[in-house]
């Protein structure tokens, strides 16, 4: 062993780094349980995946030889200008602003390969192996692989049922700053809306204290915030509270990302993220290295369905759609877990997830390695995914009693099943006192 | 300064190093040139992308609900395997081989966004900073700056019209042991067919021997080879010899990338590679991380064209469309450097480029900031690439007297008078003595 990373002499740090993520463990208990009922998959509605306006679209851009080759031809880097601008004037539109409100111009607006490229490229482009990132416990555990595989250090800030707990942020970096590791802190990452894995939306007024709280911190250390809104546009009832982005008073420190992967089709592989001015040319210069530029022929027909309309009927229909599918599951969930006490189940407000927490004096484990999850994915033909994935600290004390249940791939009369499995499997595997 | 990679305190080396590419300096020189005659874009023909054939597999994937929703949906990290199996078939068709002799399966094929993301892909997981590539003196310039973004060092090997030499090879990595390098290097990188930026194809029996050098040394060190075979099909009058891949002995040393951007459409940003079975985790984990998956829409659509055969017919059409206008422009050079002696341009089988050689004696430089350079943008009306670009050491002896010229993006009858301009301004150039 050449160095204590590097565990295949021939290969990088980087590789050994990213070996260790976990949505390969993921997708292989997808594969090694093929027939189970999977409330774990975090992916969208089949049935929903808008192949009828993806054809209009296809027919507007193919219309003309002209159209075509212009789609077939490269991009730039940055992504399709035209892309751009309407997307920053969709921006404007969600956080009922404007654009100069808002201090943002198309340049700010970055294409990537789904916005999973643009949290590794803003990853790349801010910190430096050994620096730290701050995260929620618990948190979108790709997100987690993404900074492993930068070899960049993690440090948890504690949340309550609102999402990250402003207080604790501003005790947690005290502490880092007790133990010299201040100028290591580079990054905060938040999931705000809906998030993954809890289906929590940060309210407003705690986007506020932790802007106030990196402006106050800023002095000693400057610690951009990374905004993950992937879940944004698939609210149910209700529009969700303005961006991080939208509510700083000092742009520059935050970038916010989202993706057309949740609410048109992840076959697109579009994302779209606004970065500070100081940002462009370093996370562009990185996007060259990557390649060039993500395709082109996916983001003229994404601003063309911008432009028709057939982008915004189609996230309309796609918050009936997972409302329904939303309330399928919580109300399964809590039918069945009716005689059973001390049971948490988020009732979520959009979005693709439910989080169950088991009370600490039940007994019982949802790690993957435990009974339970064999009981699911055996006898009952369940899966879920386990709450430790979520968690930096595997220690946590909620990591072995919590579990993410996505209703995103099933259809709404699955979801009831869904449901009772789960909780045959909780009830078989309760110690009995 | 933090430190002396790191010139922005708050950003990462990465972006440093990333901050030192070349293609957004010759991009801006596009920008900057606009009524240029650009003979130093690397681009395609526009006229031949494909919008017949690309909409008549629109519509076949869409022609159910099914089969658009499918490609709607996430592919997975390698790429969709329907591609990968048809893939590995053809490259069989190209060596003029069975999948059987060259040892491949579809688990070794990975799809990429452009073979861009290849090559940064294989270098991360191959290189860590500080580490060596050996490369051709010169090289494709791009790749340099994806080592460089790597933080890799470069040593450059002697090439003569035929491509490298393979005795300098030997000799290079002999001086690398002398001086306690050689564990440093990890991979020879060589464009194998018609290449950037000189438009040459390696011969078979300097492939053999560089394959044997590699095989010689592999008892002290192990290097891999990462064969980029970009231009491999746009062969113009007969098919070029079997990639290093399918000559070598030993499969699990060699890498070969190919793209879709060259005999398709760059807009499509597909790439493919084959890889040996040791790094096809580690590669696709670093996909993982930075992606998911390049976009399946465009997987599923290749597909469909490789399984109809309209992409081998497209691809005939180029290369009756290349080797018209690459002769059109060799010619037009000829012609016009008729009465210059000891300029010397390469005639290619194939690809994008020719390359010129200006005499030593002859007083002229064609670097980016000499007066040839200036002439050709500022009086003719005509933009080159230097060849300084493409050498990893900006001292070496023919970097100031060498350019590319590229007949990809301009038509036909825009070459000669492309040629005039050239030489009008070489001739306005050359010191009177």
């Amino acid at each position: 062993m050449r160095n204590r990373y590097n565990m295949h002499p021939t290969l990088s740090k980087r590789t050994d780094w990213a070996a260790r993520q976990k949505i390969g463990y993921l997708m292989q208990q997808g594969v090694d349980h093929p027939d189970c009922l999977s409330l774990a998959a975090g992916l969208v509605d089949y049935g929903s995946l808008p192949a009828g306006i993806t054809q209009t679209a296809l027919e507007h851009v193919f219309k003309s030889d002209k159209g075509a080759q212009a789609a077939l031809q490269y991009g730039t880097t940055a992504g399709a200008r035209q892309l751009r601008k309407l997307l920053v004037d969709y921006l404007a539109q969600l956080e009922n602003s404007t654009v100069d409100e808002l201090q943002v111009s198309d340049e700010n607006c970055l294409i990537t390969t789904g916005s999973q490229q643009f949290l590794d490229l803003a990853t790349q482009a801010i910190l430096n192996p050994g620096d730290i990132c701050l995260v929620t416990a618990p948190t979108y555990f790709v997100y987690l692989s993404t900074l492993e595989a930068c070899g960049v250090e993690t440090v948890s800030v504690e949340c309550d049922d609102q999402g990250i707990i402003p207080a604790s942020l501003d005790r947690t970096l005290e502490q880092l700053a007790a133990s010299g590791d201040l100028t290591r802190v580079k990054m905060l990452y938040l999931v705000t809306y809906f998030d993954n894995p809890r289906g929590i939306t940060l309210p407003t007024d705690r986007r506020v204290e932790v802007l106030e709280i990196l402006a106050k911190w800023e002095a000693r250390q400057f610690i951009y915030l990374l905004e993950d809104a992937a879940y944004r546009e698939l609210w149910f009832d209700e529009p969700p509270p303005p961006s991080c982005y939208a509510l700083a008073k000092n742009k520059q420190q935050v970038m916010v990302s989202h993706t057309f992967s949740k609410s048109l089709a992840p076959g697109l592989r579009t994302g779209w993220s606004i970065v500070p001015d100081a940002l462009i040319k370093p996370i562009t210069d990185l996007k060259s290295v990557h390649d060039f530029g993500s395709p082109h022929v996916a983001q003229i027909l994404i601003a063309d369905m911008l432009q028709t309309g057939a982008y915004a009927e189609h996230v309309a229909m796609l918050r009936r759609t997972y409302k329904a599918k939303a309330d399928a599951l919580f109300q399964g969930m809590q039918q069945e877990l009716n005689d059973l006490d001390h049971f948490h189940v988020t009732r979520p407000d959009g979005g693709l997830y439910l989080w169950l927490t088991v009370p600490e004096d039940s007994g019982l484990d949802t790690r993957g390695d435990g009974i339970l999850f064999d009981r699911c994915v055996g006898e009952e033909q369940v899966m879920y995914v386990a709450g430790e994935l979520f968690y930096s600290d595997r220690n946590h004390p909620e990591a072995h009693r919590t579990m993410r249940l996505s209703f995103g791939v099933q259809p709404e009369e699955n979801l009831q099943e869904g449901a009772r499995r789960l909780v045959n499997a909780i009830q078989a595997c309760i110690p009995q006192t």
